[in-house]
């Protein structure tokens, strides 16, 4: 059950070294063949994360988290595109010319405690990782497990639905899917740290589907009219704010419900919990290379203020079918710079600095 | 609806200076009167708790949290007595003779957000707290709130009601009381760094009252002892543990589903985090004076393992009752070491260098 | 503290019976004097309930509920207006010419069990109920308790308050207050029977406000154009659906995740649990007459499907502050079908026959 | 990978013919082979259910619910023993030798969206049962699914696995693993309706494992007895009493927190509501022969008392595995009736009676 005219080599961002000024090239790989319960996917469009990112240049050393030999230098975990060959035992599930996304979390043993709980399959002790423990989406043929790969629904680009699958499940899973998690209801306050960035607009979209009400903090003026389009109701500029934490506070009075950091700085873990009312919670997903950076606070605040900090990542196979689905539906619509694959490290620095309005997607295949 | 024979003077343990060498002095003070909802206690015992000990000696002073000149001086919110004396509007709860307990909050104000969505009474904006902003029971006759003050049940002495409104009600809160806090289910482990202490005893106890297995963590066979009698399962003893994380993987196989920091240290808030399992919590209850030590963990662990940190700070009114009632019913001993109101010094020395076991209680008034 | 000019009677709608064809008459009765902690309020309009059907005509006998001797006859638990004259001690919270709303619980003890438990002081075992068991808002001038009464937001007109404090709130709390009861979450389905009545057009838009997706059952055009106009996706109109299980099947695949019932008859009931998916919810609103009717389902429907069914009532003052506010933020907008006091025995037998639209409110004073 | 020694035919106790009267034999039948997947256990003990019971005599047709062609009469659903022979693809979870369960939920598909929200497995759509659409384990040799059998830990003897997998889970899943279900925490009081059955006996150890206060309802001394050794803290006797309602609310003053039906009678779902306090929950398990009764109370009662009533029907794997955890920790115990599989209708007939203490196990091969 595969297309009849599969290539024997395709093209692949390949890392070229390791380190913090690895670079990648695109060249020509071999064109797996698909094995029992696996499916070969033709990928259209990759999204680039801060994760790819920080794994091809080595940023998470410190905390001995680097992409392994298994990728063959090949990241990418936000792809999607259609599948060209079923193996076998497959074929209940996926037939050749469905529409397919592979992310992060590439395949779960099923048979783990974490898996067996239902709620934590996402820490299966037997996980492979797109672009981390499996070659990624980085590439025009990427080979998955077909259990775990997921259908994409008619109403989602195949171009948004990567960045739905990384960042906008991860905001999803926070506030829909497990509202006991964040604990932040419709109606009350909701500040939103890197809040034009890649999850951050994810986040104001989930957020407000629900009926949350948000504080976003991001930078400039682009940013500051994305987030009012896509639903903010205050926008503070830390580049131009003096006091963002009187800001809040004059807006919600005892502080805010819940912070979301999405900004993968030390500035933002810093005054995050600042800006909580008490019974709070904090929200961790974007992640310092710093190693000296907590998600945390003194003692003495968490105890007395009782806050709550959470981390997040990801969410389960049912979770990013639920987070599609707003998409499809017209409630949450990625903000996307395109490029192609080629440009891949041109994006990598751009994100590096800042620059990416939204989610930066690539081109792959036709 | 008073005592006759209120004395005009009584005793009180009064702070003689600030900062980290205060000491107290036992001396004469004006007896107060009653005013409306207000009732007077004769207090018989008072527990020493570590925040007395860091309020007397300034140790908070970096986070701006001091004792209160309202307090005259006197420290101390773990006291029972007897009611000599009601206010006007307060013989509804109350009569002379009663047995009360005056805690850590003394009162709140019933009218404010936190007051009102119930759970969050314990943030109320405009409540007082004995020994911090009014006087506390370092002394033989307290004021409080009659709304506010606790009925002692029966089968509880009075020297065990301090601890267990303060500690113990902390603990119970976490376990107990709200079950979806701490998320540690009957059958699965809790690490407890501190355990032998004023409040990680009660936490071995409100956990096995549960259904909870205990992995109790602290220095010497005193403790050992004391941990296996309370119900713990294991014990690590931290000063001849080579590794604990590795005693706590080869017990859990993935780590623990819950750790609760009852010690006030650095070394117990960096460790703590890497004894949990995926999706594990992190309870934050012991307050360090060093302003560089955080509840918390670096991002990409709080974040790959969603992890969650919570703070508890005692329990309200009701879960006051509760906590009251385990020990009416057996099933929560607190573990004292006596001494009397004249030493309150030594005592807190003593539990400085980590020499109390159990929680210390000062006999005051007969 | 009190307007000068009060005056000594004031005119209010009487029942002059008991049983099933009780009336009222617009009578004058005695202006009673503010007590300690009480205000006075001048009512300006009053929703009618029903509820203050069911108490006037005494439909709830059978279960031994029925207005209390206390009522003087007086009716009614939806009412706003302006306080007139503040009590002793109510001065902190109240001021003449504040705008003031007097709900289903009038006041509560703030002392048993379920008061200091938080989340249910709707169930305080001596709470007054307005128009049950004290006199109600059927009248120019009412007496309520200083604490308890709602402060009215700007944003919120008098005639919408007494509406949103009832109907608002239940539905309020079954969804957004405490997701966890009704477990039905953004992007799910909800099923509304009654969708166009006094409740459940409350119920259409505090779903709609977070997210939840609400498939509307209701008789008629009217009522099919009021549900769409609020929010609903979808319609069943009861009175032409040859079969309404199948169309809800045919929406939601597996059955709904919630269905309220608003309306208060025994086909509601029986049908509704036959709508759900497993591990479904009902809840539980509309109180039929007949006692005949129960809100449940067979136990092996009600095991094999792990069905919950949830009963709802009011809410509590804080959560009434909440529901308000999303009016004042336009998000709910009560649907008000309006008369006046004399009439009142004409908008009950409307409201019989079901022959309102949205809520009826009643103008009491200028 | 299967014994060498596999006969061709068994024993197995088969229905002869349907509606309520129906008998088994004990009969020799094909003994099959295994397939992908798939184990073949060789039956050591089967425990008997009221469901056995109810599927076995028709008693639930006019729910439309009854054994399937594809059980080939042969009902159980309790079954332990020892794997004999293991398809392929299987091998990585079992070995001959090894001891397993088969349960209920004989497997699952792993795809649907109730597999996949994982906390609600239990519903799969497409489901296999032991005894109801799958032969059951009333027989030597039964095949099942590899992934969803339940290995069996050391401490839990075979004839004491097949109760813990029905009952016991049932009730394990409402306290323990999903505390929010049945919202009862330790040291409140729990009522527990047949505590004295083959569920009950198993309700009131797991609650007594998690700290709840268990008020058994049952009759006879033997129950009595058996109440109390397994933990009930009050005891009371249907036969004797002459107001139970009068005696739960003497002992819990506002009536119970929760009350789990264990009994499979209209008395018990009529009277369960009433034992409630505010907000209490009532646990469905009990499922009577008898179409017209509801789990339900009159919507006014629901909603006025905001009671909960939620349905239970065992559990995940997972949950199995921890429920089996809890006897093989020496804190459940359960309580067996002994006999052996050619009498199966002899024990049904007892257990119709009411005439079983504890849980009837049958001895099926050695």
């Amino acid at each position: 059950m595969a297309s009849t005219d599969l290539p024997s080599t395709h093209r692949a961002a390949v890392r070229q070294s390791s380190g913090v000024t690895a670079t990648t090239s695109v060249v020509n790989v071999d064109t797996p063949k698909v094995g029992p319960g696996q499916i070969l996917v033709k990928i259209t469009w990759t999204g680039v994360c801060g994760s790819d990112k920080s794994l091809l240049r080595d940023e998470w050393s410190v905390f001995g988290v680097g992409m392994k030999p298994e990728t063959n230098g090949i990241a990418g975990h936000e792809g999607a595109g259609v599948v060209v060959a079923v193996g076998e035992s497959a074929s209940g599930r996926w037939s050749v010319g469905d529409r397919a996304g592979i992310k992060w979390i590439a395949s779960v043993c099923g048979e783990c405690e974490f898996c067996l709980n239902g709620v934590d399959e996402v820490h299966c002790v037997k996980q492979l990782n797109s672009g981390f423990s499996s070659p990624g989406t980085f590439q025009e043929y990427c080979l998955t497990d077909a259990r775990y790969a997921s259908k994409l629904p008619e109403g989602v680009l195949d171009e948004e639905a990567g960045p739905i699958m990384c960042g906008g499940v991860t905001a999803y899973e926070q506030f829909i899917s497990d509202p006991d998690r964040s604990d932040v209801k419709a109606g009350q306050w909701l500040v939103i740290l890197g809040a034009g960035g890649g999850i951050g607009h994810f986040a104001i979209q989930y957020a407000k589907a629900m009926g949350i009400r948000v504080i976003a903090v991001d930078g400039g003026d682009d940013k500051r009219d994305l987030c009012f389009k896509l639903g903010a109701e205050k926008f503070i500029d830390f580049k131009t704010s003096s006091n963002i934490s009187a800001e809040i506070a004059s807006i919600t009075q005892y502080g805010a419900h819940g912070v979301i950091v999405c900004a993968a700085t030390k500035a933002a873990y810093e005054t995050a919990p600042t800006y909580l009312r008490p019974a709070g919670t904090l929200v961790t997903i974007g992640l310092p290379k710093d190693a000296s950076t907590l998600a945390g606070a003194p003692p003495i605040m968490v105890a007395l203020k009782r806050l709550k900090i959470v981390g997040s990542v990801v969410g389960s196979l049912k979770e990013v079918e639920e987070a599609l689905d707003f998409t499809a539906r017209g409630l949450v619509k990625p903000m996307l710079s395109k490029g192609k694959l080629e440009d891949v490290d041109e994006w990598i620095a751009k994100l590096d600095a800042g620059g990416v309005v939204g989610r930066a997607v690539l081109r792959v295949g036709s």
